[in-house]
């Protein structure tokens, strides 16, 4: 059983996952990429996954065999377990519970795509609507506080596979950055009595130059103190606190955001690598007016050093108002299949 | 100029330093670790670096020529600069001032070596002295407010030479990570009466299970909560609000124990890359209760992927109990120079 423990001096929760590694010495040469010519996650290898949780299938098919155009199924090795009590509890000043919560994966394509941005509007429309579908159906369980959606692209960003996916984590804490990110939003709506992303989108449209990409309802832009060189954030111009209580008509349209921003990073840097994470309000409130969900997206073109490590405090040598203008004249008229033959 | 900049959402501070970079489509490679015969560290090269700050030197040797021991210069390529007025004004609902503050390079030793346990005892000590004097010295500046030492080492730490050195930046704010981990102390004080660490000291001795090295003065110890894997912590055993007050005879028996600690990691896991920081109280306090200097020591062996980014919730897949016991059963009998060769 995996356990979490707090650290009482930043409020940090970590999780021990001992199943997923073996000895001290297994870390002498350092974590080697998984990478070779078979896939479990395309098409015909389905029972190479655990079982799937939801599929969206062709009418007629069946349940863990082909048919399917996203599938959602728990992580093979995963940080957290769905199944048993919390057991929270003190060891002195020390404060630990079980790793209890949800670890999945959202296999975007049945095919072995490599990016998201391979697919059509309609097709990363699917992905999203597969975020949205596990996030309430596992915020019903009560054992769960807070819910984090996630992509790794490419080896230097984490990843283990290169077919396209997403992941869900489903935690019983609140992260200590979404705490730090609300507090902060918290502040600003005592002082000013207005939401801080909605200030910032408003802002952001009326001075333009970090504008990455605009939709009707969703801005893309390079925030304004971005830690890494061609951040981009994507937020829902109206105030909205939850992602899983997106609209149908404006799930359509963030696909296309998405899509396009992705895209344009892939041509601009030329196949970086990449997380983004979707930022929400944990299960835990209803609607609030202080906090907005949005995407980060973070190329990781960079080292992380000491300083950044110790501080919080990054460096950045490209400002966000030339990373932006870098990125909306990023050509993407060519499909992205034809850049990578 | 650089700029610091303000996240008003985390309430983190970035600097965006163009200077160290050139255009945007320089990322398109990622960035390149830059090796090769020639060292600019070295004995003998001393016009390659700007000029000295201060170093400990053989009586009767000149400046910026032969005959220093530990050599302390700025930062070829400076995050801050030392130069010039705060000018902290708002953009809309963002915070900015100029890039003000000190960057310098610790050159821990003459010779080309690779790592400081490769150092005696009395050359550590020495090079412990380098970081306090650069701190005293820096606290007069009233422009700034927190003083920060690091080291990198190896590429995937950061490092862009490989000679053994250290980097100091100081900075007109307080980082964000300080600023959480003093207010997490706080509100244990507020509570508990006492400092955080005092009782985390205390719990640890008698646990002894995450004990890895023990002196006199200092503990070593892998933290409960570890981020990583074999993240080593050193506490003086008594409370400390600064390290820039350590005493004489506490000085040596740091290099001690630092040396023993970073020696056991390398023989432990083979020269891992890793980073060191040392986290004491901002310039703009006095002695305070509440706060404990330490040294939190992070080899960097495990990819950091989306989660972590996005939540500072790390997965950890090594018990802090099984760390400290490896690295306590690490021989460090044989000089380290012989295990390099």
């Amino acid at each position: 059983m995996p356990e979490l423990r707090k650290d009482p001096v930043s409020g940090r929760w970590i999780i021990i996952a001992t199943e997923r590694s073996t000895r001290p010495s297994d870390f002498k040469s350092g974590p080697q990429p998984i990478k070779g010519g078979f896939c479990p996650f395309c098409e015909g290898n389905e029972d190479k996954t655990p079982p799937e949780i939801i599929a969206y299938r062709e009418k007629g098919t069946l349940a863990n065999e082909k048919g399917w155009r996203v599938r959602v199924v728990s992580n093979k090795f995963p940080a957290l377990r769905i199944e048993g009590n919390l057991n929270k509890h003190g060891e002195g000043i020390y404060d630990t519970m079980n790793g209890i919560g949800a670890h999945e994966v959202i296999i975007e394509s049945p095919k072995h795509i490599i990016s998201l941005a391979e697919l059509s509007n309609p097709q990363v429309e699917e992905v999203l609507w597969a975020y949205r579908d596990r996030l309430v159906d596992l915020k019903k369980d009560r054992r769960f506080v807070s819910g984090l959606i996630f992509k790794n692209v490419g080896v230097t960003a984490g990843a283990s596979l290169e077919h396209s996916h997403s992941q869900l984590i489903v935690t019983p804490i609140v992260p200590i950055s979404v705490k730090h990110e609300m507090d902060g939003c918290m502040d600003f709506y005592k002082y000013r009595g207005r939401c801080l992303f909605c200030d910032m989108v408003q802002q952001e449209l009326s001075a333009g130059v970090r504008i990455v990409f605009e939709g009707d309802n969703f801005l893309a832009f390079a925030p304004y103190a971005s830690r890494f060189p061609f951040e981009i954030w994507i937020l829902p111009k109206n105030h909205s606190s939850h992602f899983e209580n997106l609209q149908k008509m404006e799930i359509g349209e963030l696909a296309q955001v998405l899509r396009t921003v992705l895209f344009k990073l892939e041509i601009a840097l030329e196949f970086p690598p990449y997380n983004y994470i979707i930022h929400t309000t944990p299960f835990a409130f209803g609607e609030v007016e202080h906090y907005h969900w949005h995407i980060e997206i973070i190329p990781r073109l960079t080292k992380i050093a000491g300083f950044e490590w110790g501080t919080g405090f990054y460096i950045n040598t490209v400002t966000p108002e030339s990373a932006a203008e870098f990125l909306r004249d990023a050509n993407i008229e060519k499909p992205l299949t034809e850049k990578y033959h």
